[in-house]
Order: C-alpha cells, then sequence, then structure tokens
C-alpha cells in the first residue's frame, strides 16, 4: 500500500471484528465523541447529528402525511404519576398468572415498576422537592396524564400524536453508542382511537411507514410480534423490527403496541359517545431512536468506513476539483457543480482543500458519502465529469446531464446497498428443525428460523437448550403446517431464535 | 354582538389587561397547555411547537450561513466539571472588587456557583450516584470540556458550535409561559478564535443575524451593552436584546457574550499559533429561548386573539369554500386554491369543517393567521377570491394571480405589524433629564432614556430613585455630549431604565 493509503492509517480495525470496528468507526467518522464524561451519554458531532436529522426529517414527514401533529412534553414527570402505571402493569401481570379478566382485579397497595431504569430528581438548588420527579424513560405516563383531559367527545377522535425528544434509561449493562445509551434521541407516536377496530387500523399504518422508513434506509428487517412476557407494559401486543447486525446479533430498532383500552382504563381516558355513553379509548405506540442510524451504521459500513444510504446521507455528493493547477477554470466549474447540484435538491459540497486527491478520497471513503464528483483539465476540454460509487464503480459522463447521472448515481447506491444489506440478512439466517443437545453445536451469530406453537415451559425449554432468546411470530406465518420443533404438533407459526442487543 | 360572536366567547381579556390577557392567550390559542403537573412546565401543543419550530427553522439557516455547525450535547452535567466554573466566577468577581486582573488570583477553596439554579440527579434506579449530575442550565461547562479536546492548532479555528436544546432552570420567581419557564427550549451558539479580533468580528456577526431575527419576527428591540454587574459570569461584556411587552417591561429576548480568554483559561481551551506556541482561545457565546415566541404573542396579539408573523405563522393562509351548497365546483376550488399556495411554498391550510362561517372566521383570528382567502359561487363566476389580511382590510382579486396577491398580503402583513410594534415600543419610551424625587412620580410601564456616566454607587442611587433597572449602554450613544443625570458631567452614553422581566 503506498504510504499513508489504506484504512489502517485512521485505524479502523477489520469489519469481520464487527464488536472492534463498531465503536471505533462511530468516533473516526466524526459521528460522536465518546469522551464525553459520563458514561453512555455521547456527544453528537455534526455529521453524525446531521445523518439523524435526516432520520428524523423522513419520519416527520410520514407523521405529516398520516395526520399526525407534533407536541413537546415536558422531560420531568412526577413520580405520583407513575403510580397508576405500576398498577397497571402489575393487574396486567396477576391477570396472566390468575388467568382471568385484568379489569376484574383491583390494586390498592403500592407497587414497584421501573423506577430502577430512571433517574431521579429529587433536589433543586439547595432544596429537597416536595414531589420527586424522574427523567422519562418513555412518555406514556406524561401524554396518558394530559389525553385524559384532551379527549371528550368522540369528536375529539382519533388522537394522533407524536414527540422527538431525548429520554434516558440508567442501563447498567456495557454502553454502545446508538445501540445502547443512557440519554436517547427517540422518536415516540401516541394515539387514542373510539374502539379496537380504530387501533388495529393504526397499527396497519404503523407498520406501513415502518416498511417504506427501512426501505428508504436500504435495511432489510424481521418483524415479528413479540413474544407475550417480551410484550411491552400494558400492551395488549407488541410488534417490533429487528435489523441483523454483521455479527448476527438482532437489534430492535422499532416497535410497535396495540394497548386496547389497558392505559385508557388506568388513565381514565374515556370519550362520550354518539349515544351519550362514556367509553374508554383504544390506544397505540410507535417507538423509535438513535438505534436506528445504529444499524444504518453497522450493516452497510465496510473496512474503509461508513457507506451512508443516500436518503439520509448529510453529504450525498462531494466535489472535487482534480489538478486545477493546471487550468484555472477547473475551481470554478467544481462551484458551477456543487450549485447545480444544490438546485437540484441534492445535499452536495465542494472539497477545495489543498491536500492530495488521495487523501480526500480516504476522508470522504471513512465518512461514507455516496458520490464523488471529480472535474480536471482533461474533463473541462471534454466536457465531462467522473462520478465515482462509493459502493464501487467510477465512470465519466457528460456534464451537461451532471443532476440526471449524479440522481441515477444516488439511486444505483441505494439498490447495491440493499442488495448487500438483503444477502447479509440471508446469511445471517438458518431453518432449524430440531433442538440441539448441546448449545454448542449452533453456529455463532446465526438467526435461527423455527416452527414454535409451544406453551411458556416449552419456550424456557427451547431457550434454553439453544441458548438464544424467542423474538417472536414472524406476522406471515408458514403456509402449511410443520412440526413444531419443542411439541411436534402441527403448525404455521414461524418463530426466530437470536441474540439479542 | 351577534351571539357566539366576540373574543369574550373564547375568554379572552382585553389586551389592556395584558397581564390578564398574556397567559390567557396562550392557551386558548393552543400554544401550550398549563395544566401539566409541574408549574413551570407546560406542554407544547402541535400549533405552538410548529411556530417555535418556524423560529428554530430561521435560527438554523442563519446559523448554517454563517458556517456554524450544529452539535448535540449531553443533558446531564457532572457536578465536579462545575468546580471549574465557578473559579471562574469567584475569581473575575473577586478581580474586580480588588481592582486586578482575574489571572493574577489563583483560587484553591471550593466556592459556590449557580447551583442554587439548577436540578440535581443524585439518584438513578435505587443507587445513589457516585458523581452527582445536574440538568445544564446552559452550556459552557460541558461544551468548553470538550472543547479543550477538539482544539489542538490555529487550523481547528475559529470553531463556530451551536445547539437547540432543553435546559432547565429552577426557578422560585413566578412561572409565566415562553417567558419564565422551568424547562427551556433554548438556542446557544458557542465559537472559539484564535484572538480577541476574531471574537470581536463574531460578535459583529451576531449582531446581524439578531437584526435579520428581529426583522423577521417584527420586532423591534433594544440592543444594549449591559452594565458590569449584569454581564455573564466569565464575559468580559455582554450585548442584551429587549424587547418591550405592552405594560412596558423590557424582555431579554436574545444576548451575546465575549469571553475573551476567560473561559478558556478556566478550562484550558489552548492552541499552537503558526510559531510554535501555546495561545489561549478568545470565545463568544449567542443565546436565545423561547421567550422569542412570548414577545411575538406580546407584542402583536390584539383584543381577538394571536397575530403570527408570516415568517413563522404555522398556517399562513387559510382557506375557505364559502356557501358551497349552492355551487358543487366551490370546493373542488378551495382544494385547488390550496394546492397552488402550497406549490408556491406558501403554508396553506383548507378549512372545510362544516361550521358557520362567523365561528371559523373566530377560530382563525384567535389563532392568528395571517390571511384567510374565501371563494365562493360568485367568485367563481367572476374568476375572483377575497383575501382578508388578519391585521385588517379586504379585498377581491382575480383568482389567476393568487399566489402573487397572497405573497402580497403577507408582505403587507408583515409591514403592518412592524410599523406597529414600533409605534409600541416609542410610545413605551420616554426621556428622563432629571432624578426624581420620588419614583412614585415616574410614569408606570415606561422605559426610559438616561445620559448616565456615573459609577456604581451612582447606579444604585439612580435605580433606587426611579425603583427601575438599568439595562445598560445603548449602542448607538448620543451625537454629542450631554449631562449625566446622576453627576453632571458631560457624555456621549445613552442608557436606558425598565422594569425588567
Amino acid at each position: 500500500m503506498a504510504k499513508g493509503h489504506g484504512s489502517a492509517k485512521r485505524g479502523i480495525p477489520p469489519k469481520d471484528d464487527f464488536n472492534a470496528w463498531y465503536p471505533a468507526i462511530v468516533e473516526i467518522a466524526d459521528l460522536v465523541d465518546k469522551r464525553y464524561p459520563i458514561k453512555g451519554m455521547d456527544v453528537w458531532k455534526p455529521y453524525g447529528w446531521s445523518a439523524m436529522g435526516n432520520i428524523d426529517s423522513i419520519v416527520r414527514n410520514e407523521m405529516s402525511m398520516s395526520d399526525h401533529d407534533e407536541y413537546n412534553f415536558p422531560l420531568l414527570v412526577p413520580h405520583e404519576l407513575l403510580e397508576k402505571e405500576n398498577k397497571l402493569v402489575q393487574r396486567l401481570k396477576m391477570a396472566r398468572e390468575k388467568g382471568v379478566d385484568p379489569s376484574e382485579l383491583r390494586l390498592d397497595e403500592e407497587v414497584e415498576g421501573f423506577e430502577k431504569e430512571v433517574y431521579w430528581v429529587r433536589h433543586a438548588g439547595e432544596h429537597k422537592l416536595d414531589v420527586p420527579m424522574f427523567l422519562r424513560p418513555t412518555s406514556e405516563t406524561p401524554m396518558y396524564t394530559m389525553f385524559s383531559l384532551w379527549i371528550r367527545s368522540h369528536a375529539d377522535l382519533p388522537l394522533k400524536t407524536f414527540q422527538i425528544v431525548n429520554t434516558f434509561r440508567y442501563e447498567t449493562k456495557q454502553t454502545r453508542s446508538f445501540i445502547r445509551v443512557r440519554e436517547i434521541h427517540f422518536f415516540e407516536a401516541h394515539t387514542a382511537h373510539a374502539d379496537q377496530s380504530g387501533a388495529d387500523a393504526q397499527i396497519d399504518e404503523d407498520s406501513g411507514i415502518v416498511k417504506r422508513l427501512l426501505h428508504e434506509l436500504c435495511l432489510p428487517a424481521i418483524i415479528c410480534k413479540r413474544p407475550v412476557w417480551d410484550t411491552f407494559p400494558g400492551a395488549w401486543y407488541t410488534n417490533a423490527v429487528d435489523a441483523i447486525m454483521p455479527n448476527g446479533r438482532t437489534l430492535q430498532i422499532a416497535s410497535y403496541h396495540h394497548y386496547r383500552d389497558q392505559w385508557a382504563k388506568a388513565f381514565d381516558i374515556t370519550y362520550e359517545d354518539s349515544d351519550g355513553n362514556q367509553q374508554h379509548c383504544h390506544q397505540t405506540t410507535f417507538g423509535m431512536s438513535e438505534r436506528l442510524l445504529g444499524a444504518v451504521v453497522g450493516v452497510h459500513g465496510d473496512d474503509a468506513g461508513l457507506i451512508m444510504p443516500p436518503s439520509i446521507a448529510p453529504i450525498q455528493a462531494v466535489v472535487m476539483p482534480v489538478a486545477s493547477h493546471l487550468d484555472e477554470a477547473v475551481e470554478p466549474e467544481a462551484r458551477q457543480i456543487v450549485q447545480r447540484l444544490k438546485a437540484a435538491g441534492i445535499r452536495a459540497r465542494l472539497d477545495d482543500r489543498d491536500m492530495r486527491p488521495g487523501a480526500k478520497h480516504y476522508d470522504w471513503e471513512i465518512k461514507g458519502v455516496p458520490i464523488r464528483v471529480e472535474i480536471g483539465p482533461r474533463d473541462l476540454s471534454n466536457g465531462t465529469f467522473v462520478s465515482t460509487m462509493r459502493t464501487g464503480g467510477k465512470e465519466s459522463y457528460p456534464l451537461i446531464d451532471l443532476e440526471l447521472y449524479v440522481r441515477k448515481g444516488l439511486d444505483d447506491v441505494s439498490a447495491e446497498l440493499r442488495s448487500r444489506s438483503s444477502a447479509l440478512l440471508e446469511s445471517k439466517m438458518r431453518v432449524l428443525d430440531a433442538l440441539p443437545d448441546d448449545p454448542k453445536v449452533l453456529d455463532d451469530g446465526i438467526v435461527y428460523e423455527v416452527a414454535f406453537d409451544g406453551n411458556d415451559a416449552d419456550a424456557e425449554r427451547l431457550e434454553k437448550s439453544t441458548n438464544l432468546t424467542l423474538l417472536g411470530d414472524d406476522l406471515h406465518p408458514y403456509d402449511e403446517e410443520v412440526p413444531c420443533i419443542a411439541t411436534g404438533k402441527m403448525t404455521t407459526r414461524r418463530q426466530y431464535l437470536a441474540r439479542m442487543y
């Protein structure tokens, strides 16, 4: 290798060593700085924040198209509001254990909920606060407190809200940028409907939004209905979206929950129907976070650095004048190219730094800019430019059709990323049709597909014998019945086992 | 008044009673909901959040044009970082008292800073944290801790950063939506430069940004250099921007600070200059908040509700089909109008609710939508539409020139708001040329302009005899010398006295 070239210069570990590559690349590509003196709370650098902002923009646009309104709720939640939530969770747990309808149970004693995961604010200035508060880990409690004030009649429904905010979780596990952090950049949509069918339709809408977003991020994923014991507290059921990282571990990047009227009963969210009767609302939530960026980084990158999907790339095309000392018209032409690309709605940037082209190339490779546009004296006289794709491939095109070919190049990069990530996903999945005697006979870093229709005890046995976790039911079951891996009885339930982040 | 009409229906107090009008209108116009169970922490409703988002967009665009990069720092700050800041503040205070250069003083004892104003996080889950943390009231401490890692050489300068985040202050005073809250939607820019002249130039740039922003918000304001005792901790000087509210109280809506190298010395922010010597950076900061929206609400509104400056109006034009039962082509035409306006970059919305036109008018008046576009059967046959401005005036225009006339209407509303708010500002300001014997002889709700060049004791006497606060020096002094109100000596220093929020 020529000196100074090669990713080794920047200290990027090979991607095969994913557990070393990932934490290195997030800093080398200048997405975050992990040296902030609190574990699990990174500083977002401009490049990372801009990519995240582009993801947020796609999400905001989806919210706008589906008539969700953007709110912003306070970060702090009074402790006393948690009681309702805790009682709800406790009631559902007891109901499940006793096999009765949850609404038949009344709980009056104080119960313990997710206090263990929150940061507490009990002091301000020199005072001890009368009411302790905590930093929201998610916003059911503060939002539904207000929903019960806002919803009066069927004319107020559906209520479709979302917010994009910082949330907090006191993580005791090892932290990882974007994947497991203590301050989380979080998206949450919360809706209330007149009846279950309204909430059902919302779940369908959420499903469509997730699929379009995954398409934009060039990320394939497994979409499952989580097992009952992994359902979000208070939910009737939880659908979750898992990306598969290159090490074969799954990363939950989105989830959407059907609450039926459980939360509405806990928070007294009622409306007067057209007959004048009070009814409880049916609710859903939909959550995503900076993990979306973590999946993008982990799935698409390579030995040379990041590869940004064009839809969220902070810079979609970097423009470089080459050998401009040989012809002083080169740099003005490069500026003109940037202006033309911007006018065409492409996020373009000029790199006119006084550096060797090779050094510049490596910079933009690390950052994963999808298209590099170069123009030199020879291109100038030929009326051409050279376009290089971060995913490979380099070609000369007529300058007159600049916008067209750069746009096409971006589409090609997206298509290539989709193809690569689908191949990655397939390579990490395998069918398992018999319980192994020992988990060690299973290959490491593989997500196993199983036909499974057993009870809780069967599931425990299944997880134990594979040393993996059940992700839940694929929303697309088998077309024909096959024998359950644990019980042997015939079933169409297609489930997955994986090591989860 | 026809029944159901008039602002009384909505419970809007007359604007003359500003202290009743303001807290009522922020909720009636659906900007916020104050019923969240923590004092001083409101829920942002979509209409308010959208207006604030439009202000943020203007600010982000200014930041982009002036080459500032957007970061996002953690909310929590370890207590130990505060020590440096406290020592800096203590050192500057002592230096001022002793009349010596601050850098000559060394402080080793622990000193008290602004701990009194912060929310503390000392517990997480069931654990007491080893290192107590607090919620940022502003971000000098966390940011400069990182600046000292990022800045190595003169090539790293200038470093121009900003973020838009939630900050927290433990307010003991009475809270008011947007004006005095405990969770603050905050903008802060922080820059580092090689020398004082670099920071000087930044202050000039900030001044230009503030002036353009005030123009967009149709807000005139007083721009002052604050007295030394009102200078931001650690700053060499502070320039502050004060709007005058209708009750005559001033509201500080922006401030920008020149730090020289005081903070850099406290946080070891140094760079190697071209001669290989280590130098301390010179720094500036620039802060604004949701108070900008508070000023917009307070200054522009009237008895009927808000008046949104077109630059930030969530809805710039509301389109209403009128008497559409008389001609079924009316509603499709109204939809067409909305599409045309959107295509022209105007934030337009259709109001096709099945309600009396009068009731709709009042709704949009309360929300302060700048332009109302109406189309009925007669307009349809004439090829016209009717445009009504929220500031008054109603006219019929040819439909073929829709975009042109709506754009012109928005410009006219902006011009009218600027004219009204300048007149308001002038009506609230008066020259004071002699110290009153008793503050009671002064008119309430007036900002007084004074020639003042006295010392701290004179300032104290001046404030006592007027029962007002010195805002500081107008950046434009008098052209000719006039006698100081306190000492009688000749001066060009033009200062202001006011009751501040």
